[in-house]
């Protein structure tokens, strides 16, 4: 049996996969993903694990627990491999590789626990290809139906299903398997992506609840013509119209407070220079852990689409592309996981998570919790994500010492 | 011989090459444009006029004048056959087969004129692919320099010489030449692009003016960051910035007046629904037939530029791409061309033209003059586009008149 690697060689040879100037790109079943995912494979199979995938790309190795326990749900740890567009080399990849390094270290003690132990690999988390955030975890957890997902177009024009069959698609010579088996209990071990952790010192957060978010897609129709001879007041330019909006939202996010508007995306049609835009179309993705405010988000913003387009002779159209409410962690394995990193004379914070993770899917279906460690300077997608080695290895530790008291705890319930 | 072919079928025949639901797009040295290049000197040949291009793809069809005329200088008349993304049937092309169409009516009568008179379809009016308008009609009045346009890059990556020189690129069987002859006259017909032929009826329109234009390229760089977690009072969103300016410069047009200011393209980087938008690269149009207008919105953006930069903590690049001052048609051609719509019994009326067009690098070496027919709603640069068969004809038969006028008038200055 090879030698197993530590996280950091196996964080440092994961970030060359995708990797460019613009830094790490990995969408889903795009061809970086795919060598991510082989790579995956070759780590479980490199310490023994047993592997499995699942018909939308989700990947599990499993490390059995004891002889009596092997009919037992599953406790899950995991993340995602793919990533944004110019992303880091964390959001995602830190999880899932400490995963398959707490397996290792289980093995490495010779230490046997109650359920089986599976590292896993959400499949298309970002919903940086297809118009779908945690896809993967979404099918696996219930939460969208595999239909759904089969019928998915990504933005550059292939469906979902010719994706998965493709050469970047599923793994070859792993059956896909068809069942979402439900799990003891996940756990999340990622980077903050916010600043809070980062004005401690040497401080692991435990997410108290995922925020809320809902993503609309907006077009606006206007009327395109010569940027030379329409007089100002003939034209219905889409582009000034979206700008309002896209200002507008901005402040009224800030108004509001405790929560945020953020338009990633816009696409000018046919964004020529000395073309008057005849349509413009965006994305607007609001956030909150208070499901009132993102409500009050949502009203503006139609309410805002309708006063732009009529006052300027434009129409705007908008479509629910996402929506989910406020998904608060489990107590009690909050309460375990704290008490796991105090125990090891750690410091634990309750922090919120503004971003959206596998997590908040997983919590539909079993007792769920997340770890943070910190982001240097709050950043995330981003090609200068940053934590430090000192950090990562605390997370890991953590990891380590939570499953096993999670093990534990979830045992006594069935004894 | 083969017989030729009219105006209509003509136009309806080049309206085919690079049209799809979304409009007309003929690029310079895409395919769609080779193919229409192509067209011209099929039917050139089919008349049995002689052909030339230069090295930048101007193409040029000539009918000799009287025997002892031959050494002067030919006299012009033309357009484009490039078109926008998604462009109309007659922005250019009309005035391009129209001219063909003035050889052939010469032919038919069995005209002699005192000056060759070509036919001339210049390369790369819209500046739609590579980053300068009036590309060819630009190089052949030494507007710009001719090195200054083989180092241009496409907007899809492509240098101007490799275009040039591939398979869509200059036509093979026609040894490009590097030589500019000074004309001496040229005249462009043209659809108006704007609205207000069309409240007259049965109207040319003679363009007094060319506006002048100021094209600057704008690039905003702000901080990428995780759309969900970043705090809005932490932000610096490029797009936010950017839809500022957008939005101030669209009011000062309006406040200006006699002048117009379009942002028509617009990128956003990463361009991605779960991320603050990191950059925001857009190109500001601006035009009036007052350079002092001109002036004025050129300044209204830097120092708007420099506001919402230092604001929101962002830069906020602008680099000049495209300047140019107002200009005016030759006033004895103005002259000749009404006199000889008037005395066929039609209508003429004095005009401005918005829009920049070849006729206005053309003015720099030849005394020049524009024919207007009326554009439906003033539309232009879109499908729509649209010119009734009568006015079409009617601009035809007046532009060969107001060549016979022009050819005799200058005629008279020789001897």
């Amino acid at each position: 049996m090879p030698a197993t690697r530590g996280l950091l060689p196996r964080l440092n040879e994961l970030a060359q996969i995708g990797a460019s100037e613009a830094g790490i790109t990995r969408p889903l079943f795009a061809k970086p993903d795919f060598e991510a995912r082989k790579l995956f494979v070759t780590w479980a199979h490199g310490s023994g694990f047993a592997l499995a995938q699942d018909v939308v790309g989700n990947l599990f190795a499993r490390r059995p627990g004891r002889r009596t326990s092997e009919r037992r749900r599953p406790i899950l740890l995991g993340s995602h491999l793919d990533t944004v567009q110019g992303g880091g080399a964390y959001d995602g990849a830190y999880g899932v590789v400490a995963a398959l390094c707490v397996l290792d270290a289980l093995d490495a003690a010779g230490a046997e626990t109650e359920h089986p132990i599976e590292a896993v690999a959400w499949a298309g988390e970002e919903g940086s290809r297809f118009p779908l955030g945690c896809l993967g975890s979404g099918v696996y957890s219930g939460t969208n139906a595999l239909t759904e997902v089969e019928s998915l177009i990504s933005d550059d024009g292939e469906s979902f299903v010719a994706a998965r069959d493709s050469s970047s698609g599923l793994l070859r010579g792993l059956e896909p398997r068809n069942v979402f088996p439900v799990p003891a209990a996940y756990l999340e071990l990622h980077i903050e992506q916010g600043p809070l952790l980062e004005q401690a010192t040497e401080t692991l957060g435990v997410v108290t609840a995922i925020a809320g978010a809902r993503r609309l897609r907006v077009q606006i129709a206007g009327e395109r013509g010569h940027a030379g001879t329409v007089p100002m007041a003939d034209r219905k330019d889409a582009l000034c119209a979206a700008a309002e909006i896209v200002l507008a939202m901005e402040a009224a996010a800030r108004e509001i407070g405790d929560c945020v508007a953020t338009v990633g995306r816009l696409d000018v049609e046919p964004n020529e220079t000395n073309v008057i835009p005849g349509g413009a179309t965006f994305r607007v993705d609001l956030r909150s852990v208070d499901d009132a405010r993102l409500e009050r988000l949502d009203l503006v913003l139609q309410s805002v689409c309708d006063s732009v387009a009529k006052r300027r002779g434009v129409t705007a159209s908008l479509t629910s592309l996402e929506r989910r409410g406020a998904v608060p962690m489990d107590a009690r394995l909050r309460t375990i996981v704290h008490a796991a990193i105090v125990d090891a004379g750690g410091k634990a914070v309750d922090v919120p998570s503004g971003a959206g993770h596998d997590a908040m899917c997983l919590a539909a279906i079993a007792p769920t919790a997340m770890l943070f460690v910190p982001s240097a300077g709050g950043r995330s997608h981003a090609p200068n994500e940053l934590t430090t080695p000192a950090d990562l290895e605390r997370g890991l530790t953590m990891l380590t010492r939570a499953t096993l008291d999670v093990d534990r705890a979830l045992a006594k319930d069935l004894t």
